[in-house]
């Protein structure tokens, strides 16, 4: 099931190309297929909480930054203007099995369909304990990204084709494609304003566990465009959201998903943002957690704050040995409180059928 | 007892403000006045020492990014050149009880006095327990700051004035404006010579602890001008006095106070910093260490080495259960040695007959 | 044994220097002689692998910073183009005893020698347990540098000569630079490509180990130049070679020894890097690593990915009690890992016959 690719386009290249082995792609600097391989990255203390759980926002941003290396070098092998691979979407992530400190993080990510102007990248993330050898499919993730021009940011650049195994890979493609299309188009960012909670925030209700960090963007942030890289700022979310659970079940949290993310508008060097996450919907042993990003500059009055990326994270609460505990039900108090918990409500029963379709499709 | 305030002199604005609630202010983009409420932040292991204990300057660093934040802010509502708000002084602040790693503080910052070309900020935080929810003052301060053209680093903007509750919280402003302009007149930047100890000191002597860093100035370090934040500054100061002290004890030792500090000379980009800290009083069971901190260029050898910042941290020694432990006394083997104990004896007297005259008249 | 130096070719010098202390050298900011002393550092969390042993990667960074600021320092106190000192070679590093997290480092770097567009920086690092006061030597290293001009990277200044405390002293420096530059020479940048490992490779072969990692390369890792540090470049080579012995060995390992290292080329900001560690050689308690670091553009598709670094890392692996433990042998698959296990094989015997006639020549 490996793909191979064509680089179409490329009339003036001045230097001459030789692939020293027979599929090595001298694009990806890769072996076989358009692929980053064997990205390995050991998980340190700053990593974890203080089970020793690696964060869900430290699995994102590895998983972002391979998307992007990916596809900001296949997006330049054809002439015209040096691009960059900029973050549009990722797909519902689950997280499969935690991931602890001293475990290396194995990467792994290939390009699996291209439109005209955007490409899919799908990443596999094992986490390998290397004191055991044991190996488990932590998560997996499917991104999309638009090539922006290095010299107008604002310019899409046209993304050369790959070339699939078969003609059913590249159809189940265009129809993730068109999927996600049509939900970015129906999904518009969603302005609810992140209304301070009361002053004295009665124990379990949303006011109570509300929070929200600001952060300064600064230049480690960004990328050569001086825009905030999608895995700094799914890093921030999941941060926020840690403490949102944390404070509702006082227990060891850790990340189980996170729903499609869509990123609306880019956020520059320089920029504060404010991320605030509140509970939306609590089912029996799992919180569903809005974060919202709010992006304003420091200096310019005349730019109005505006919101930059909405998320759902869900978090489950774990005792000592790492099995899923009961999770305090939510005191609702208004009614927005209660539409966003039927909204929440919604998803998580639409996740589930979603989950049981596909276990019964495999087998 | 919450500040309310206008802001003048935005005659040509050209976006429209709309305050959706009735005391949200856009400026700050928060609730009710110019405050900067619920920044989160979940301490890390690399914030603390062994024993858990988050660092001081882990501490100052967050109170500082807040104030620049909302005093960036606040000067920018105005026509005229973009600015950023540059640290020129820290009021003598305590650590009144330890965080550890896991907690999350909370940090809150409101603009409680503003002069033609200052502001003050006080800054509070909190750390939570997110496990039992208990929530603790970790420490309060209070920065001074002026606003320096994005144009031109060396030109001073106007602040916007803000609108006090009642006449006499502007009159106490007021007072603390001019104590604290009356302190930065006769606090010359110290010039005392960091004199190398000598090669075998013995223990418990001044040069037995004496100890240094160097520090290349990163982009991390600096702010939008390429000038290095106070927070990045006031964190290294921090880390060398906490080696002093523990070479003294070898103890687990923790900040409890810093001295008022001012920021005398701006430090750039690509600067060499030379951090070096020297105990100069031992009370019972505290210590108080002197931190200098000289610049220079690596590469412009007409520019001399400074001294840009002079600060006195007060360390004490805990045991297992986090109670104080009395500290080995100094030996002091030179006249300089003598006075500079003498000096901070004095300061010693003077903060503790502060404290009770404060005491009584909370009474 | 302390060395002085003169400055000559400064006759355009603008400002007066005076040197308050006798023998002050205001180049160096340091007292005596071309010294950085005192640089101190604690070891954190992230510092260091799960039973709490700081990674050799972090010394080297260590070392390598001291040695650019004293370097560059150096290099500037005469007339002419500003100037930065790049790394271009590493002699061969042993880590004599292991660091802990929470002990401090106390790093001093020393200029030994100068030709006329080179300079030798000797640095030593100090282990110090602040608890119990115990310091021990923790490595030593010497490193070559030369000068690159600000504003042309390919422009090598000329170095100020140093003034030698005997002419022994400057005819064994004369030998060390004669050595290095034969090396130098000899050593091509070894193109030995990074070969894919098998699907499913049987443990303990030379393709179950290997790995590497893919960096893109950051603001926070570069010069003033925008070029890597070369401190940051052999802390990922680090981190790759550790990856590599854990997955051999499945125990704690640490960092014995680094053997020469040439930097070939530059890495500018920007590029993407592909670090590859593979097992080479295995005697009855070491792990011979070679690690190849290779650059490329993520935009520019006209250059080629091109082979920067080339290093052997050696490695123990060590029990509970810190004590090396022997080393699973190596399952050798084909004729180019036979090669390479010769090759190891070669450059081990030569090592300890080296130690032998070192020890002997000692006695």
């Amino acid at each position: 099931d490996r793909t191979k690719h064509k680089h179409r386009g490329r009339r003036n290249r001045k230097t001459k190309i030789k692939n020293k082995k027979k599929d090595h792609c001298w694009i990806c600097n890769n072996i076989g297929n358009i692929k980053i391989g064997n990205q390995n990255q050991l998980m340190r203390p700053d990593d974890s909480n203080l089970a020793g759980n690696v964060h869900g926002g430290i699995i994102l941003k590895m998983i972002e930054e391979a998307g992007c290396i990916i596809g900001t070098r296949h997006c330049n092998v054809q002439n015209g203007d040096r691009c960059l691979a900029a973050l549009v979407r990722v797909e519902k992530t689950e997280f499969l099995s935690p991931m602890f400190i001293g475990e290396v993080a194995h990467v792994t990510a290939e390009i699996t369909f291209t439109s005209k102007h955007s490409l899919e990248v799908q990443v596999k993330v094992i986490g390998e304990n290397v004191l055991t050898g044991a190996k488990k499919l932590a998560s997996k993730a499917a991104l999309w990204y638009v090539p922006c021009s290095l010299k107008n940011v604002e310019k899409i650049m046209e993304v050369p084709p790959i070339k699939y195994a078969s003609a059913e890979q590249e159809e189940e493609g265009r129809k993730r494609y068109e999927a996600q299309k049509m939900e970015r188009m129906e999904t518009k960012a969603r302005i609810e304003e992140a209304v301070a909670p009361p002053a004295n925030p009665e124990q379990h209700t949303v006011g109570f566990s509300q929070s929200s960090l600001i952060h300064l963007v600064g230049p480690s942030d960004c990328t050569l465009h001086d825009y905030v890289h999608g895995g700094a700022t799914m890093k921030l979310m999941d941060e926020v959201a840690g403490i949102v659970a944390a404070r509702h079940c006082n227990t060891n949290i850790v990340t189980a998903s996170v729903d499609a993310i869509n990123f609306h508008r880019k956020i520059k060097k320089g920029c504060v943002l404010t991320v605030t996450g509140r509970l939306t919907f609590i089912s029996n042993k799992s919180m569903e957690i809005e974060v919202m990003v709010d992006a304003s500059s420091m200096v310019e009055a005349e730019m109005r704050k505006y919101r930059a990326v909405t998320a759902f994270f869900t978090y489950i609460s774990l005792d000592k040995d790492n099995k899923p505990l009961p999770v305090p039900s939510l005191k609702i108090e208004s009614e927005d409180e209660q539409r966003r918990f039927d909204e929440g409500k919604a998803r998580y029963l639409q996740n589930k059928a979603k989950r049981l379709s596909n276990n019964q499709g495999q087998q």
